[in-house]
């Protein structure tokens, strides 16, 4: 492996392992050096290694190393009492009793993983909890997010103002902070939004991608202001899912060494064991994927095992480090351990005092020990030290750099430069005519020069989606501060390691792209942009049966209107070069709404009437002959590429005397959002001949046509054939709307 | 390995690989016995093994066995004039000249896989060219759809009557056989659609799946009248998706023996070289998923490679086979072969020159020449015998079995038992209230009794999606006879296997089921149900707000408007108890149209005015008050868990003396179909004052309310709190429709 030259110098691998896993024997075991104890002040303590005690703020525990016994790995069954046990207790039981008051939840994961969710928060995680947005602190994901009680346990022992006691009490409940999952929007310390399964670990190597990408920007040899690891717990489920895979193929390829990962090997899933539909072997598929994995047997009470695979983990520089943690679902649960039982419902009141009793846990519900609460307490003010240094070293920076560190702080608080949507480019008529998939790649590369936190690319789509910021090269394991992503085949991971990129810091601006029906494979991270408030960018074309000949499984029908559906998410299908320019200026304001952007592969003209401010507006005027201050006496709607259409049908009834309006519906969201009286005068009540033209479904135009109305769409599957061919036969023309309006005066 | 036993005594691994894969040397290598040499009459064969030259009908090669020299992998370079490579070259220029001709498609995968392809549809695979349907064929799946004139090519080398020359002449035209993409509706012969990602190997492990099934339920030692394998050639593309990775995780986990993928390892998609995205080792990665891996170093001309691998293949029975074919995209060409220049676009006429005088093809375009001709002509009497033996076989199973024949016979040809909806449940409104998720399973559990190829499960939610069918076991490798399909967390997969066994067989009828939200996992295996006609039934629980505290992630809202606005898919939103046997019955008899459930978690009431037949209307009156003759007041309309509320604010109006009719909506794309009188009984026109109530966005409801009523719902995200409680908070009350009623009137 080429990892293990890395590290082994300084330190040994610690494969408490057995079978399967080759590895050095506990005889040459080591751990890196300058550790110190635990503060289990008065507690019987036997060889207990700590990660992160009590470290000078701004240090890296990875540089300080020495040797230790072999015993340092025993497990520490004969501390039972200490502290640690009484914190990983405490862990437990705050899940248990939130999730009985709830009489709702999932207790299972939290019991299991207490112990590594202990360590990682108190011995192993730099954080400020009274400022959970400062800037270099270590990211955590609990991909497995069902289990959040055990992460709401962890911010409230550490100090985060978001889980009080009182919202450890309303968990579940209307707005509390403790929702039923992980979500970032409403807990200030959640990094991403979790559940669905999945989601957290591709999210997870956003948040690395960015931190590499970032440190490689911005780091200098004597300044390193970037420099945090990202860690999760992930589950079977998550393991199941098509996406993790996906998204940590990519981790192994770009070889994100900050990225570990826990993964929570339980050996139940909700149906039961998951010897009934979960049998490979996943250490050996990490491997595989260029992953470097170890193997701590013991998660229940293993604490050293756990500590010293840390280590090893963030010993290992040039892979991401998967550890599988074998632990008991439930543990301490007499009854309903090792079982599906104790996944998802509360213990009942039986079971609780059973597992009261069991753990030896004499404490109230919701009770944190004192001598816990004593030891946790100083994570406030060592978080204040740790962010305290790193704006010493931020002000050293912008003294020594000021340039770098202008562009650095526009990143990490998201300010855009004045000015900056003057690059977007602009159009007349007589510009030449174009599909929006080549004006949108102007546009990238028009904003990339002033937006300096965008970055991203396609899945294995470039050259058709037309991404590539010329500029710059590949973002790759060599040249992570390039800004061009290859994220491959992978709709699904690349969405939501976007996610995990445009949450990691509020001026980095991810954009992704695919073939707009490809948005099928990667919905479930779009939602996730929507709810979790990231402001993604998705670059989708071949946005019709425009596509032409590739047919019916690459030409999206229903796909506006399933976005149009969607909360808190801006769907835009821009007819010309200036709706496109105007659709992004939209984008990159709404960093709390992801944009969706459907654009032709075909080419289209610019537009006399449209305009890159008039986007906002959703809808708009494009052109209207009739009388000053009369309404017209038909309204034509139309959207992209049947805008156009819709102008040149608007002109033959225009020829025949007609007064012809015609309404450019970029945005509907938008739209919905303006005034009632902006809308009357765009869409006059009184004028009840409408006629909507859009080559997808037309599902929902009713609400803009009305009853009066008619809307042609497409209401069956595409087909295969030049795409003219396919418009004319699905009547997609200008004649068909100049009969239709006809119909209706 | 463990399969290594099982065929260790008769044959030995062909590894033609170096480095990473161990196996036998040359020297060791066997090859099945009783193989006879292609009838390449007139031509220089040098140890030409074939796999399947002219065997007898019925008879299985892999059980007659011997030894031959180790020259028998040599590669043929020294007869690369003949046959074999004439046929493979008329493969190469048939997709050349069609491309060229179009002027769109790929014509580097079948320059590439055209040894492979020719080998399987010469030598290896079972099948009658004048019958497509034919049960017992073997299935061939180009996962990599976007080559899809490899496939058409050797459809009509074989004599498939579903591509003719002209056909060929008509690739990607309006209308044709030969569409875009692999189109199983447009192509007889075509058993799958292919060409988004992924989608074909997981089919592919639906079909195998089926067979296993199948075979295990109807075989007799001495009637094995269900044999087949089934083959996949796969890309680069294929293996990034995660879809792949959950459906051959499946594969692996299953067993399924007959299924042998063939992974075209060309290190070239769209962006390039995969170098840039895509460095995992695959061979590996199913190595941990427990396949059986095998690697072709030379698949552009390694014929007895090719044949070696796919024979050790078939003899490998507990595991399903990848075989890594390294192939050069656009083999032949001599300036873009090797390069993405060939994936995506006719190679121009210069270049077809220069092929043509490269591969030395003195052929006109779309010429076969008479030697491959005549070759290939011995299929179209081969696949008759083929079809004639079986036929004899089922004959004497049928004397033999007649129980089990007629069984089977339904299974092969779709036919329902008469009065099968007999044993759909119903019920009257004293019938105790229940969750539909609950009475989805009693629908469930009756059909299985009366429907023989119902067979389904849940992705890890059997338990909360109530899938579980109770006479039968699990599905796993050593009990495929039982019809419980434990799918893990892999919905996607789940979606695109249960296309699969659905396209195996008229008569089989998947079910699958995950929570409502996580359609947007799989959304792209659905949307390929409805455009391949897979009658699969998709049973879709905690379908809104209704399911409570586990929160927005979890909470489907615009699910319900993204599949009403898709093509040729049922969206079903029962009521009640009725109401879910009612879109049982419609989902089993609409056998090319699949269907979605989407059913509560909350207990609801049994409504008087619903029923089992209604449904099939998909819109129909619940209950009116008004008088007899006239029209009412208001009408309320709903769905689901809504109906019932919308009822209770009828119930409230009408003490206020108001003519109110509640109409149920269970399913917007009947009531489409039904005739303009029927909706106008329904809705009357007159009648504008109209309420809609639904627990989702109100997206698309105003082709019902119209412009005169007003819709309800929710167009925002939900919320984490008991179910109760969010239905308060975001008007889904019965108090907000008669207020709104009233509004109107």
């Amino acid at each position: 492996m080429a990892a293990a030259s890395s590290f082994a110098p300084q330190t040994v691998v610690a494969r408490a392992t057995s079978g399967g896993h080759g590895g050095a024997s506990a005889e040459h075991l080591a751990i890196p050096a300058g550790f110190s104890l635990c503060s289990l002040a008065g507690k019987s303590v036997k060889s207990q290694p700590s990660v992160l005690a009590l470290t000078p703020p701004g240090r890296r525990i990875g540089r300080r190393r020495a040797a230790v016994r072999a015993a340092a790995v025993e497990t520490v069954e004969s501390t039972e009492t200490a502290l640690v046990e009484k914190s990983v207790n405490t862990i437990r039981f705050l899940a248990i009793d939130a999730v009985e008051k709830a009489n709702s939840g999932h207790p299972g994961l939290p019991m299991g993983c207490a112990p590594m969710g202990h360590i990682l928060y108190d011995e192993v995680m730099r954080y400020n909890p009274k400022n959970p947005y400062w800037f270099n602190r270590d990211r955590f994901v609990l991909s497995a997010g069902h289990g959040c009680m055990l992460q709401y346990a962890l911010l409230h022992l550490a100090g985060y103002d978001s889980v009080k006691e009182s919202d450890l009490k309303s968990f579940r409940q209307w707005g509390s902070t403790t929702p039923g999952h992980p979500e970032n929007f409403e807990t200030p310390g959640v990094e991403v939004t979790t559940g669905p399964l999945g989601q957290g670990i591709a999210n997870a190597v956003g948040l690395a991608l960015a931190e590499k990408h970032l440190a490689a920007r911005f780091n200098k040899p004597d300044l390193e202001i970037v420099d945090h690891y990202t860690y999760v717990i992930l589950g079977d489920g998550c393991q199941m899912e098509g996406i993790s895979n996906e998204a940590c193929s990519l981790a192994g390829h770009w070889g994100l060494g900050k990225l570990i990962a826990l993964y929570d090997d339980n050996h139940i899933s909700i149906d039961g064991d998951t010897e009934i539909a979960f049998t490979e072997d996943v250490s050996a598929r990490f491997e595989s994927l260029g992953w470097h994995t170890i193997w701590v047997k013991n998660g229940n009470t293993g604490y050293d095992e756990i500590r010293v695979a840390i280590e090893e983990a963030k010993a290992v520089k040039d892979k991401p480090t998967l550890i599988k943690v074998t632990t008991t679902i439930g543990f301490g649960s007499p009854n309903k351990a090792n079982s599906y039982a104790v996944h998802g419902a509360a213990l009942g009141a039986k079971e609780v005092d059973a597992t009261r009793s069991n753990l030896g846990w004499p404490y109230e519900p919701f009770q944190v020990p004192d001598e816990v609460k004593s030891h946790w307490s100083r994570h406030i003010p060592a978080g204040a030290a740790l962010e305290a240094d790193w704006n010493s070293k931020l002000a050293a920076y912008e003294s020594k750099y000021s340039e770098d560190a202008a562009v650095f702080k526009s990143i990490i608080s998201g300010e855009l430069a004045p000015g900056w949507d003057a690059a977007l480019p602009r159009y007349t008529p007589e510009s030449p005519g174009d599909a929006t998939r080549n004006l949108s790649q102007q546009c990238l590369n028009a904003l990339a020069g002033v937006v300096p936190g965008l970055l991203g690319g396609s899945a294995d789509l470039a050259s058709s989606n037309m991404t590539l910021l010329k500029a710059y090269g590949d973002f790759q394991k060599g040249s992570p501060e390039e800004r061009n992503v290859r994220f491959g085949v992978r709709e699904h991971g690349m969405g939501a390691i976007c996610n995990g990129i445009a949450l990691h810091s509020p001026g980095l601006i991810p954009y992704c792209a695919t073939f707009f029906v490809f948005t099928d494979y990667m919905r479930g991270a779009m939602r996730i942009s929507a709810l979790s408030e990231a402001g993604v960018i998705y670059v989708m074309t071949h946005d019709s049966i425009g596509l032409g000949e590739d047919g019916p499984t690459h030409q999206p029908i229903e796909h506006l209107a399933s976005f149009r559906a969607m909360p808190n998410i801006l769907m835009f299908r821009p007819a010309d070069g200036n709706e496109t320019a105007g659709a992004y200026r939209v984008a990159v304001l709404n960093r709390k709404r992801p944009s969706v952007l459907a654009l032709s592969r075909q080419k289209l003209a610019q537009l006399p009437g449209t305009s890159v401010e008039a986007v906002e507006k959703g809808g708009y005027v494009v052109s209207d002959n009739s009388a000053a201050g009369a309404v017209p006496e038909v309204i034509l709607l139309g959207t992209g590429s049947e805008l156009e259409i819709a102008e040149k049908a608007a002109g033959e009834l225009r020829k025949e005397g007609r007064a012809v309006r015609v309404v450019s519906m970029v945005s509907w969201e938008l739209y919905e959002e303006q005034s009632a009286e902006y809308k009357e005068s765009v869409l006059p009540a009184k004028v009840t001949a409408r006629v909507s033209l859009e080559a997808g479904s037309t599902f929902g135009w009713e609400r803009y046509v009305g009853s009066g109305g008619k809307a042609i769409g497409i209401d069956r599957f595409g087909a295969s054939a030049p795409a003219g061919t396919i418009y004319k036969e699905y009547g997609i023309t200008a004649e068909n709307i100049v009969a239709t309006a006809k119909s209706l005066l």
